[in-house]
């Protein structure tokens, strides 16, 4: 039997369940594309109602096919795929696809079929791609199991292998992918995902050699570890992964829910994991496809200096505003550059970069020719962007001058071309230029490629850490919330700096401990059944000398009484005041997609108002906890604010990785850990409140609600 | 003679200096264009060269020219154009359009050369277009008085009026337009604006009442006031004005200013002047036609509550997100019409908002009809936005059935055609429905439609608020470094609440000081040579009785004497501790381009890290003010975080208010003023430290370096 992945995306013979000998219907399309396209393997309609569809035996069942099937297309109703499935499973095909629409997407009853046929698949060792899903086209060899529209004209193949979510929208985007001449060796709409989910798929799509790059439209994943280990496995194969999900905030979120079976997850939860496996994701469809676009034609970038060129002021200074928007470094070029730019540039044109060739190039295209040679051989330069403007008149004479261009330099550019004639932009693609119609598009997908150069760099050097880490075996509480104390050794024993601190149950041991800590001291009620500790007045600040201890003691003991006269409260915790004056926050939380990630913001408004937090899965790398400080908007105020001096930012990743550790260690068994907050000087980062929560001992993780601590 | 911009805009007669035989070259393609396009005006070529060009006679020189000449477009080398323009004034010709280059964007003789010709043209009454442009275009009445390659092509008349600083990308930008089917009523390249300016003329051509939308490309403006103009003149006329500048960041303006001979300005206080006036600020050249598109066929809607209605779940989730990044309204459908969208659309389908009307309105074109009237018919919903994709086979159907709801609904609607065959796209549009490529783009521009609609409500209802605001006439000092008890009297007249000082000679005064006050106090060093006090150690804070304020005065004294021993030092002034815990930030500073601005922001993280502030031109109004705050990306920190009650609004506008008419007082005198901190309370808010810096009472106002306080 073939290898099932394999079976379904390049099958050598498809059986087609429910075939019609209509070619207009749903039912009738996948092999009239068949035919019409040329696939080369062996198609076997199924249908009692025919004995043959056009010269084609038509089978009453699939047991009546008298041999193998690698896959088998299902165009029955709702109520007939399970029986469907089941003559699969007994004939030994190793995968179908559903076409039929009527499961999980319709509610209980539908949920509770596709159940059941996935089910019996799993029993029998099929694999199920859909159901509700439009199919698939793998176009190199031709199969096209699908009723998708983008199917009714040409479906060239190229490097590029396109996974969708959603069947209409994918559609589209498949569409738009031909009129700019990317060709997609594979398209791929998954549906529910029953069985087969995107990353799945995805990775067997790009394991082809014929793929180069992997493009993706998501609206909710199923499995984390799937999709992490798709992004692992494409760079490891040095091939890029772009996708474009949906659901970035809660109405979106809600309109995802209706619309497929499938959990949103946190957006920006995905949004961390995906920039820390080097997954580029794209806004929106045409960001997608530009990027993918500059991916095809472009080789990667050495370093982030991009080089502008055009034939107006203007659209250089947009591109250049963009450009450092994006991080992209615009440098100003050497002065042997410039001087021999000057020499071809006419005296109202300027050499600096952006770089103005103005019009002149018109009358002269040797004046392009020279000028972006010389752009690009400035040791700065590592990318260019070549921007002009309609031309209807001088079609050709460009793109000559491009392709020779393109022949003659070593280091990566794109063209801008704005309002460009159609004919130049095909003639463009096709000799391996890519196009992008405005500006900004333009930067933003050089930026993309620019960083994916860096991150698969960075994977390149950074490999091994990974290996590197050490995640303890931990004596993990029983406790749903965890004691201070308990949370203390936890920490303690993973090396996460904390405020040292002491439980004491009288007056007298609190003075005791104080003195043992050394004075000036906090006071904090300690009990199970008060998380809000402040709001109870269980916090007594700056305590100096025995004498206050005690009172505080005392009055902390009285408040939590009065807070919640049920609490059981063990104690109160007698703290040593924290150094640093920067407030950072850490926190884990089990992700119903992810599993344990950690969360990390700056303290005060950039958390509270700005919501300024980046997210990765856990366990980290030292490299990765620093990735995740640079993604803070108000990182700024690590480097030191207003003359101050930085703070100790080695710290602060050295605090994550050992988070990490412990989210990594505590696994299912995390409900949520906040460290909130940490205080950060310029030497050290020491915890001052943490509140570890769990979830039962025999009981599976869930997303339990966020509790604030202190 | 005919009104100058009105004989520039409007010619009834064109004479072109320096016109060719060979309707290849510059010099001669506006004859041509003017001949093939049918200009029903008198023209007159004039070059000694020719007796006649065609059937036209061709002249010497203008006097040779018997009749009244509107216009003159001048074709000659620079060196020739100072005479040329002394001609015209000698003939009383009221316009001219000069396209040669070589004058101030080529450096100091260049700028000399045009100083010259403008001086001229002045003296005669000639008013200027350029020079270094491509001309311009009126297409209602052909006046094709351009070598744009623009010209080439068709150039239909329409409601957009297009001005553009740059002659290139404006090119390409009326190519786009016209790709859209937008017929531009005007094109009007602005070249190095050595005479007329971009607001002067844009205002000449939103006066033309078959103009309903002004769109513009902006590198620089030269004069702020006649922006400012503009932008009022447009808002009475009822026609939005929408813009896309360059230059937002630094490396653009280094670019700009290579490109043009213009300052940049500072774009974030063009931003906020923008934003205060009305005029709808683009991203760039696609989201300003995506708007411009929007409003030529799209009547304002009431409120910001969008109906999104698609073919694909997954491109309504991604339209919902962008809604409600952009500050839209998503609202959730009344259970009335998801009942009767419940009717219409399939069981798999959604009706909630996002709809999702699934793929079966292909087969059953009345359910989109029915659907998005229902949808459009909820009173939460005010405009809506239809999505679908592809549909080469059904383009007929989909044209006539959208046509149909146009003509049945009055609310405004817009299209998103992703992968849209051009014959619908085209058939759409001369139908008067605006046509989409992308979810966010759609998105984009409903949202500038939106908010259009809103700034002109609220100009609407506060026209007469601006008529209220009374600017005093002040006693200015003529010091350049003001004093704290100056400016405190200063701030008094204005209203302007601040901490309560008084200035000490010595300790025993500043002990009498801080009784009258009422302790606790706060002392600073008072000298106009040290800006930077507490640098020198010259604040201490929270002095509770008569001894420390007399230690502390002598502290303050000597410190100040060994930070600068040449300081002038006039005292100490005593200050009453403010209340308040909320910071916040209040400057007035003198911009080349606007004239007095005033900028605010919140304290801290938020303005030192992030830049989060708002620009406005002063004197601002109450709504202003509240609009200011509203722009603040950290603005949820006035309406109290983690629990606080929300600081005090009301007080903070109306010291927005106060503090912007002592700008507007102040004028050309004021270089800066910083009102840095000012501490916000739950009722109240006081400015705590002040620093004014004014310029010579004699010198023009420059944009004096901002001096930092405290």
């Amino acid at each position: 039997m073939t290898e099932p992945l394999h079976a379904l995306l390049a099958p050598r013979s498809i059986a087609i369940l429910g075939s019609s000998a209509d070619f207009r219907k749903v039912s009738g399309r996948p092999l009239k594309h068949l035919l019409d396209k040329g696939y080369a393997g062996k198609i076997y309609p199924v249908n009692p109602r025919y004995e043959t569809i056009g010269e084609l035996r038509c089978y009453p069942n699939v047991g009546a096919i008298e041999s193998e099937v690698d896959l088998a297309i299902i165009v029955l109703p709702a109520s007939e795929v399970l029986n469907a499935v089941r003559e699969l499973g007994a004939k030994g095909v190793p995968a179908a696809i559903i076409f039929s629409s009527g499961f999980s997407e319709m509610g209980d009853a539908g949920r509770q079929l596709e159940r059941e046929i996935v089910a019996s698949a799993r029993a029998s060792g099929v694999r199920l791609c859909g159901p509700n899903c439009l199919g698939l086209i793998n176009a190199f060899d031709k199969v096209l199991a699908t009723f998708s529209q983008y199917a009714d004209a040409d479906t060239p193949s190229g490097p590029v292998g396109f996974v969708t979510q959603s069947g209409a929208f994918g559609t589209a985007i498949a569409a738009l992918a031909r009129r700019r001449g990317l060709g997609l060796g594979y398209f791929v709409n998954t549906g529910n995902e029953a069985d087969l989910n995107f990353a799945e798929i995805m990775a067997e799509v790009i394991r082809d050699p014929r793929i180069k790059i992997g493009a993706g439209y998501i609206e909710g994943l199923k499995n984390g570890d799937d999709f992490v280990a798709l992004a692992d496995a494409a760079m490891e194969l040095g091939k890029p992964l772009v996708v474009t999900k949906v659901g970035r905030l809660g109405a979106g979120a809600r309109a995802a829910a209706s619309h497929t079976g499938s959990l949103a997850g946190d957006d920006v939860v995905f949004d961390g994991v995906a920039r820390q496996h080097g997954v580029i994701r794209a806004r929106n469809e045409e960001h997608m496809l530009d990027i993918v676009e500059v991916l095809a034609h472009c080789d990667l970038p050495q370093g982030a200096g991009v080089g502008l060129l055009t034939q107006s002021g203007g659209a250089g200074v947009l591109m250049a505003d963009r450009a450092q928007e994006l991080g992209l470094s615009v440098p100003v070029l050497q002065p042997d550059t410039q001087a021999a730019l000057q020499k071809v540039i006419p005296g109202f044109g300027a050499v600096g970069n952006p770089v103005d060739v103005t019009g002149q190039f018109v009358a002269d295209p040797n004046l392009l020719l020279e000028s972006v040679k010389l752009m690009l051989a400035d040791p700065n330069v590592d990318v260019g962007i070549v921007w002009f403007q309609l031309m209807e008149a001088h079609v050709d004479k460009l793109v000559k001058v491009l392709v020779e261009i393109r022949a003659q330099v070593s280091k990566p550019f794109v063209v801008c071309w704005v309002a460009a004639p159609e004919a130049g932009v095909k003639a463009l693609r096709e000799n391996g230029i890519a196009v992008l119609r405005g500006a900004e598009p333009a930067v933003d997908a050089v930026a993309a490629l620019v960083q994916y150069a860096q991150v698969r760099r960075n994977w390149l050097a950074r490999r091994d850490e990974r290996k590197a880490i050490s995640v303890p075996a931990l004596d993990v509480p029983h406790a749903q919330v965890v004691s201070t104390m308990e949370g203390s050794r936890l920490l303690t024993q993973l090396g996460v700096p904390h405020a040292r601190s002491l439980l004491a149950t009288s007056a007298d041991e609190a003075a005791k401990a104080a003195r043992t800590l050394g004075y000036p001291v906090v006071l904090k009620i300690e009990s199970p059944d008060i998380l809000h500790k402040t709001e109870a007045g269980g916090v007594i600040l700056k305590l100096t000398d025995d004498e206050t201890v005690k009172q505080a003691f005392a009055t902390i003991i009285a408040r939590a009484r009065q807070y919640n006269a049920n609490a059981r409260i063990e104690g109160v915790i007698v703290q040593a005041m924290a150094g640093g004056d920067t407030e950072f926050v850490i926190g884990l939380q089990n992700d119903p997609v992810f599993g344990v990630v950690l969360m990390a913001g700056l303290g005060g408004v950039l958390i509270e108002v700005l919501r300024d937090v980046a997210f990765r899965k856990v366990p980290l790398t030292p490299s990765e906890a620093e990735d995740m400080l640079n993604d803070l908007h108000g990182k700024a105020v690590l480097a030191g604010v207003r003359g101050q001096p930085p703070r100790d930012r080695a710290a602060l990743t050295q605090m994550i990785c050992a988070v990490s550790r412990l989210g990594a260690a505590l696994g299912p068994r995390l409900a949520t850990l906040d460290l909130n907050p940490i205080m950060v000087g310029e030497k050290g980062a020491m915890a001052v409140d943490w509140l570890l929560m769990l979830e039962d001992a025999g009981g599976a993780a869930q997303h339990a609600p966020k509790a604030a601590s202190g």
